[in-house]
């Protein structure tokens, strides 16, 4: 069963984690949770100051190479009955500005991330320079295991 | 900060979930929510009796016509600290049999199915035949947020 369009929409807007998977130089999948929020028609994933692997920027260096992505995001619980996913394909990109606060677009990015997220009031939105992966989707999936799903979802 | 081998060896034992990302007709990322058990070396994945979307086996398809896939288990927690994900990439193979328990290895993988998911006991594990994903590592990764995760995964 699909996930009604209203509330894929609401969970693209409130879901505060997404599974992005790039294409690795040799086009081997890549794999890698990311934080998200829906400015403009596409979603935004911060390259924040969470704490890193050394050089861990693989999904740049993928994007760079290759544009196409997919992104999922999901609720996994023990009762399976309430479980649902939505998958976009698409492509992003990396955008990069030293100052986003003198672009409208990603002025409000930034200020959609800091309402989503209050994590950013102590986690720096940015390291050194800002850096964004933007998602655009053309194509959406959803899914969900039924009714019980639905009503939880509802209630959220 | 990466985790430590034991914390990543209990974990691919225990986790209940992952995303796997596998790859399309034309190279395009895809990716979907799974369950798993660790057997005889490899992560094994049935394709149950859950709902799944009408014609729902991209996976299967994918990866008959490309082994390589990547699998992430991971916590997403608003509490940064606590954030932690293993990154897994190989191969897959689609595995089928009518009689797994006549086939050994099969036989201990739906006993390591059936307990770590309790919940096979009112979901079918298999449709109208067993068909299961192995997945073989190739090349694994990991990270945690820093001593908070390993806190918490400690006391888990």
């Amino acid at each position: 069963m699909q996930l009604p369009a209203p509330t894929v929409e609401r969970l693209l807007d409130t879901w505060p984690v997404g599974r992005l998977a790039t294409l690795g130089p040799d086009g081997q999948p890549h794999l890698v949770p990311i934080v998200f929020a829906r400015q403009g028609g596409a979603l935004w994933s911060p390259i924040d100051a969470k704490p890193k692997r050394e050089g861990e920027l693989a999904r740049v260096r993928n994007l760079e190479r290759d544009p196409r992505v997919a992104l999922l995001l999901d609720r996994y619980a023990p009762d399976w009955s309430r479980l649902w996913w939505i998958r976009l394909e698409g492509r992003a990109e990396v955008v990069s500005a030293r100052h986003p606060a003198g672009d409208p677009i990603l002025r409000e990015v930034v200020a959609a991330l800091r309402t989503k997220y209050p994590q950013y009031r102590h986690t720096p939105l940015f390291r050194v320079e800002p850096v964004l992966i933007r998602i655009r989707e053309e194509h959406r999936t959803s899914w969900c295991a039924g009714e019980a799903a639905l009503e939880e979802l509802r209630g959220a």
